[in-house]
């Protein structure tokens, strides 16, 4: 294909484009947002795909079914809304047993009952490969919704709990497995795994990040660079990240030597953290993070500030200034 | 996999069964029903796999994306409900270009302006094989979704259109191309190819039953008689079906000699009519065929009526009664 993830959305959204009734927030965000009655329904969908974001060996399938519903409450929480209703839609090939198909399911409801969410109705079918797509929809007051789209220039670029424990994790994944069964007898190796398998959505959190002002909220499903510098497109900002205050995963700052990773990097670029990236007032941040940590036991990093202008920066130890790539990755991993 | 499709959605709704708060009709149905503000929200979702749902040499990009949302309205079609909000997630090996996945859209985007129907986000990702998930809102007033399961005793079994033009089409796609190439030259051979990549969702049609007093109603997805099987097993009833008000579509009877394919086998057991198969008081017939013609232009037949206990009798040419199988094929195939 010859067109970028961002490209063809973006090729997509034109296509689609028109003014739509009922239509609050379409394509773009985490999450659409739509009126629903009285209120406003927030709908989003995610697709899992045997050898692509999963292989079949490498996750069991009771953690495959809590993470496909929890990317999806994630999305949902990003907006700062309420999940309420799940659907999934299957496909499994022939030699893969019921029990692992019920396995998936009640994965799936677990974390469904964590969040008070209803699995409501599926499609099973047959399929060459595990194909695994949900689609969740929850529920925000009228006007309430965090879009990607409102930071402005001065604001406080916050994130929630720590960054790359996931990365780290599938790193871990592919490692020899005489290095791997070494990592797994170590505390940090099993909380890098862990983090990989079971990730948590903020989904209180998020809605504590709302009321403390924040104007702009996404999830981290592809890295602090890459995530952030989507949100920036849409507010039409630019970026400042202090890399001294990104915090790394301990588990991943533990293991890094062993993995023979950069642990910025990781928590910069690496993928399915799952954690929350918001924008707010300078002086929201402190009340923000007190209740947080109140009530969920979850830290609030304050990594940068909003911006004029475009792209984003980098500053370092001792002030050094470098480009900050939304690919993040090459360039702190060479460093 | 050692249960049938049918199976295994009983084995996760066991795993999934207890008491939902807000779910008004959960697993089993063509859609789920939820509470909604002061609404209700039906809720639905289809998942196309290259390989075993299309082959994509055989239908066009355009083709399958609308037939991707029309299945999917369908199911939101046969609670009595109205189509609202599409999701699409859709995954993309790397050699497909990106002017199919546009094509795709805007096949998608046709039928969702047919319906009134806002698509409004989705997820694109990058696959081994096609895969596309629908997933749609629909609304309905409280109280009015209507099921599978209110068919009792002594009511009209009826169906809107005629039956199995699509699976005419299915035989036609995969003949000889000798013989594919002879018969797209005569419109009944276009008819069966039509019907098959672009069927139509009956969703005004769905709430002229509906209000003309329908009592359980479902889409004719997998065949009558798989389909009617599901029917009386979800309302606790049997069912008689008099073969020879079967309407057969007429683009089949007019190919099945070419074909070499017993019309009313296909008619009985072909999927994909996305016809509506509902249940009604016997005298509520009549009003309804007429504003189904006046409004629609669509046809409604009685084929059988409902009967007490459980299984389905099919009484042919001089009252000749054959137990019909849900599978319905074979038998007709070899008679």
């Amino acid at each position: 294909m010859d067109l970028s993830e961002d490209q063809l959305i973006e090729a997509i959204a034109r296509v689609l484009s028109g003014e739509e009734p009922g239509v609050v927030v379409g394509i773009g965000d985490d999450a659409a947002v739509v009126r629903s009655g009285a209120g406003e329904a927030v709908l989003t969908t995610d697709l899992l795909v045997e050898g692509v974001h999963f292989e079949r060996g490498s996750i069991s399938a009771r953690d495959l079914g809590a993470k496909a519903i929890t990317v999806n409450v994630s999305d949902i929480a990003a907006m700062a809304a309420s999940p309420r209703y799940a659907l999934v839609s299957l496909g499994v090939p022939a030699d893969v047993e019921a029990a692992w198909v019920i396995e998936l399911y009640g994965g799936m409801r677990d974390v469904c009952a964590e969040h008070a969410l209803a699995l409501v109705g599926g499609d099973t079918n047959r399929a060459e490969l595990i194909v695994l797509s949900v689609a969740v929809v929850g529920e925000v007051a009228p006007g309430r919704a965090l879009t990607r789209s409102g930071a402005r220039a001065g604001e406080a670029i916050v994130v929630t709990g720590s960054l790359g424990a996931a990365a780290g994790g599938l790193v871990l994944s592919k490692a020899h497995p005489s290095k791997a069964a070494g990592a797994l007898s170590e505390s940090w190796g099993r909380e890098l795994i862990k983090a990989l398998a079971r990730p948590v959505a903020r989904v209180g959190e998020a809605q504590v990040l709302a009321r403390a002002g924040a104007t702009a909220m996404m999830d981290l499903s592809d890295g602090l660079a890459k995530d952030l510098s989507r949100l920036c497109l849409a507010s039409g900002v630019g970026a400042r990240i202090r890399t001294d205050d990104v915090p790394v995963a301990s588990a991943l700052a533990a293991g890094a030597g062993v993995l023979g990773v950069h642990p910025l990097g990781l928590a910069l670029s690496g993928g399915e953290d799952y954690e929350l990236l918001a924008t707010m007032p300078q002086e929201a941040v402190a009340a923000a993070r007190a209740e947080l940590r109140e009530g969920f036991g979850v830290s609030l990093s304050e990594v940068g500030e909003i911006v004029d202008g475009t792209g984003m920066i980098a500053v370092g130890p001792g002030g050094v200034e470098t480009v900050l790539e939304p690919a993040g990755w090459d360039h702190f991993e060479a460093g």
